[in-house]
């Protein structure tokens, strides 16, 4: 397979993988080839088109305004959207968002929104527009025709080990973004030792070729880059996590790593939506999100009243000594839960998950618990969780956890 | 903490460091500021001198002749240092080489070699010396006096999460070699699922930090980028690993890709050494390699015969349909078995593991083995292994394994 890399022969390529005529090896062939030596930002670009291009590409004519969308590139504990996209939406933004399952370690923000009893995250197109029309925002799950080539694509590059690469995955993300029409798309790019991306600099890659891609679609982006060193919100897990989220909207609590991204992502959008970025803190405390949550989960059919929100008695995992947390490893953490979940099945898993009690930087005494546990446990899970905890003499202050301002692209970087 | 970035200042931080003069909330902040913002090519440099020489640094005047030493970024099943050294050793190299211990989801040579009954790994320098010079190679511990701010810094690093830098990474990594004294370096720089660093522009970045300090420090540099989208061995385990690279050694089997691997370093060692290549492969299958194993073995104290090459019946993981292999998670695999032996501890963690049957690209019938287990199996063990195996209908074959040449630096590239 060669390809001059023209809009056109990406379009025909494709449309031709989409529709069976070329095969999983010509394009695993050439996946190899662009892992191996990357794209230009022209190819990078026309990929993105291609596969945005594949489905139904939703459009909103009807709202005479900027329509907002975020993306994360995946964390622990990131319940971000479940804050972030109510906060935008409370301060007169039009948020449109479609999200994903938990991927990894990491969770996605469909499986926590189904968590509430009733909840649909299966809305048409037309009702996701109708929606963030009438209510001024929506999450809920891609439809089969929106990027179709993408899902296709992504699966091969699963399959075949050709996830890692910064071209391909700034086209998956933003093929998808394009797609579902949003035109200030905010994009959270997670580095560290619990993101897909351990270096700052790889990071800083992909947030400049996705903001390349967004910038020549002619949208508006913002990029936050964002540390993934400790879980964001206190809970893992997805009913724990929606719960942490209602309890930080309430003004009653909740990490504040969580509170101060989801805060970071908001801004983001109102400030690409052309709004004033004042607005967004008193939104939440004034528990002004809360009800526009409440409005979103309403709209979608969900009976927030029915989410238990009482949870049994947890095992509690004590400090072996005294000293300081040092480190939490959130890449382990959040590999425990989704093996714990996967395990389970059905919606017991929901009700599954940790919930961090001591954080980075707080003393402990030996016996004094660490984090709560909501999974099954037996000797093994005990000494994995008691392997995620670092503690030493003392623990130095983490560094500021949001890096705002990616890589705008262009000469002068 | 400022640093103007030259070789002086380095020393001393270095050296305030080591001594406790600079504590470790300022180098945690200056740690901050390089994962943050990175170091130019002198100061990369500059660190890793002012590291290797914060011990002692070994030096070879009796051998009059190039002293090689090999390093591995880190794998699953990656046994390549059992093969590598005997064979370029066989081929009439010195090899001196300090070895370190498993750590994540990676294996590490020492624990390997702590399989046979006897064998001493904690040799002095004196003793790690003589045994090269009589015996041609050694792979021992690196000793407490060897580099000993890199061993603080790195304990830092880890508690801080900092690990994750390139120049850090790349002055870490070289700064154990040049204490080490060996005078032609092969790195052997993994990418992929199961390699820290995941992409290959990652991979390459690193491979080019770490040519440019032994260019810098006048070593003759050889680099080859390796895939670690599979296990390289066929066994993950310790002792597992032991027999695999025997029985390799024996030419009656072994894992193809760890036989490649191993062949490419060997190769490498043997050209930076200033010899022919071509001698490299009849040295592994006439025997040779094996011969300068068992040396290496018994002058280190080791009683080779005693090592069990008997392994009990073991627990086989089924495949759940007809297909092809089409992809194998190495790094879960890795993980998997870490914990087990981890929860283990003592030697019987030395005869746990696992051993792939069926690799990527084989076609497989419902029902046929996948892999064999030697770890303590209940449900969830078994779900775990269950999902490092993906079959498809059909498999992509991998990509060339060996990519050499990382990245000589100069203005040219």
């Amino acid at each position: 397979v060669t390809l001059s890399g023209s809009p056109h022969d990406f379009d025909a390529f494709v449309r031709g993988y989409a529709a069976g005529d070329i095969d999983d090896g010509a394009m695993t062939q050439w996946l190899r080839e662009v892992f191996a030596h990357g794209l230009a930002d022209e190819e990078t670009f026309s990929l993105t088109m291609a596969l945005a291009h594949s489905g139904k590409v939703i459009e909103w004519p009807e709202i005479h305004e900027p329509v907002a969308d975020k993306h994360s590139t995946g964390g622990v504990g990131d319940a971000v959207t479940l804050i972030a996209v109510p906060l935008a939406a409370a301060c007169g933004v039009h948020v449109a968002k479609l999200s994903g399952r938990a991927l990894g370690h990491t969770g996605g923000t469909i499986d926590k929104l189904e968590c509430v009893p009733g909840l649909r995250t299966d809305l048409t197109i037309e009702e996701f527009k109708d929606q963030v029309r009438r209510v001024g925002c929506a999450v809920s799950a891609a439809t089969a025709d929106i990027a179709p080539a993408e899902k296709k694509l992504y699966a091969l590059r699963h399959r075949t080990n050709t996830i890692a690469s910064v071209p391909l995955i700034a086209a998956s993300i933003m093929s998808k973004k394009i797609a579902a029409g949003a035109t200030c798309i905010v994009l959270d790019v997670k580095f560290g030792e619990g993101a897909f991306m351990r270096t700052l600099d790889e990071a800083k890659s992909l947030a400049a070729a996705m903001e390349s891609i967004g910038v020549r679609a002619g949208l508006s982006m913002k990029t936050l880059l964002t540390s993934m060193d400790e879980p964001l919100a206190d809970s893992i897990g997805d009913g724990l996590e929606l719960d942490e989220a209602l309890t930080l909207m309430e003004d009653r609590g909740g990490s504040k790593p969580l509170r101060e991204v989801a805060v970071a992502v908001a801004e983001a959008m109102v400030e690409a939506a052309g709004r004033p970025r004042a607005e967004v803190e008193s939104a939440l405390s004034s528990g002004r999100a809360r009800e526009a949550f409440a409005a979103m989960i309403q709209a979608q059919g969900g009976r927030l009243a029915e989410f238990d929100r009482h949870w049994p008695a947890a095992h509690s995992m004590p400090a072996q000594r005294d000293g300081a947390v040092a480190r939490i490893d959130a890449r382990m953490l959040g590999e425990i839960v989704a093996a714990a979940k996967e395990r389970s099945g059905g919606t017991a898993a929901q009700r599954l998950g940790v919930r961090i009690v001591r954080r980075v930087g707080d003393r402990v005494r030996r016996g004094e618990p660490l984090l709560l546990s909501w999974l099954p446990h037996d000797d093994a899970m005990h000494s994995a969780l008691a392997r995620t905890y670092t503690i030493a003499d003392r623990a130095e202050p983490l560094p500021p956890r949001v890096m705002e301002g990616g890589a705008r692209p262009g000469p002068e970087r």
